[in-house]
């Protein structure tokens, strides 16, 4: 049986270390291929360049493993990687990661490390996303080789259900060996900005964001509990936003 | 009974047509404030900034009404409003647009349009992006007034279902009259990009992305249909991404 083809990509460049790490990890399950920003694309959530030019320039970086880094975002490489990179090839998995930050709760929607899982899975195959709840940019991987490796088996043995893409969270490296794996929804939480004003050299007013994390939920079932517990948090994730419930309750309601 | 406080933005930049008309309309209904981008900020997504500066510069462009224009993304301007320029204020509502160019399908996760919307509903209030099929700068706006006042004075009236923004689209200005308003699913539907490379006078590549969008949907109770027939279309939005139906999916697949 030929290996299967491992699309990687990441928000935090592709000199990150998280990257690295992801590399190394999938280097041992099939054949790689990198399409990752060429700086730090944190934030992006799912943006794409529409009105300006992209780059694609080969990278050395990981000795034989053919790489490129892309001028654009997340979504970006993952759409340069199908239809330039291996347009004649069949991707059988994208991952993305692995961030160096949480991307649980509310999160998911600002983050450029889901939003290539998420392309992956708008493309129609299985995608992960994965995130270490750890900014550092020296942070400890080490605990996370067994379960990027579980999880990503799984995905590949079982696939993943249509219009479904997979949002990992890890704890921080701890003393205490990680719990196990929990399959979570979304926690209901969100972040409440506040904005550092300052004033430039020149006389002129600036603001840094500064977020605030606030979690409403007081539920056992969400990403936040279980990284909070020191389990590793899966959330499937779909790009269907329709709330379903709601159009009943707007055509009851609506005088139109 | 005081005037609802309505907080306006959009990603084609303050200075566009489709803003323009939004607060003029919005106008009639309420007290506006408006903070927009201080540029074109299309296809951003739900993208932050979190690694540079924000600019925050009052605005005369539109007489009497409190505007500034901002150096930031949508989500950006709407966390810079409801912390800034509006902190000790209630707002009653967010709109968002009216944007050049459909929102509808999938196109909903690329557009800074529906994030400032989805930035709002995530904040607790009500929140509507509009957007006009049609990508033309001088895009005439002139069917849509009626619709957009209809469907702000529900929302205004009936408040939203928490978690939920909509996404409205309307057709293009076409001979015949809009048929009305239909509450909608998202269609299934994608973007399948095709990249135009293309030499630059110093001799290395570059590439332009070219989207094709391919709808996969034959139902009639989606936002492509809809706009297809002449209807206005309202998508109810969440940003719980979570697919639920997946949770008990992975749990008996997967071997953990």
């Amino acid at each position: 049986m030929s290996k299967p083809l491992i699309l990687v990509s990441n928000d935090d460049g592709i000199t990150s270390s998280g990257i690295r790490k992801l590399i190394e990890l999938m280097s041992t399950l099939g054949e790689v291929v990198v399409v990752a920003p060429d700086k730090p694309q944190s934030g992006m959530g799912h943006a794409i360049t529409v009105g300006d030019t992209l780059r694609l320039v080969k990278s050395d970086l990981f000795g034989d493993i053919l790489a490129y880094e892309c001028s654009g975002t997340p979504a970006d490489c993952i759409k340069l990687a199908k239809r330039e990179v291996l347009k004649d090839r069949k991707v059988d998995l994208v991952v993305s990661g692995i961030n160096h930050g949480s991307n649980t709760s509310i999160s998911v929607l600002y983050s450029g490390t889901m939003s290539a899982a998420i392309e992956g899975a708008i493309e129609g195959g299985p995608a992960i996303g994965f995130s270490l709840c750890d900014f550092s940019a020296d942070a400890d991987f080490s605990h996370v080789d067994e379960y990027v490796l579980k999880i990503t088996r799984n995905v590949l043995e079982h696939g993943l259900p249509t219009g479904i893409a997979l949002n990992v969270n890890f704890p921080p490296k701890q003393n205490e060996n990680l719990k196990g794996i929990k399959i979570c929804r979304q926690a209901n939480a969100r972040w409440e900005e506040e904005f550092d004003k300052r004033i430039d050299p020149h006389g002129r007013n600036y603001y840094w964001m500064v977020g605030n994390f606030i979690n409403h939920d007081k539920g056992e079932d969400n990403d936040e509990w279980a990284i909070s517990d020191n389990y590793v948090s899966v959330v499937p994730c779909q790009f269907d936003l329709t709330g379903y419930h709601a159009i009943a309750t707007l055509n009851e309601q609506w005088d139109i």
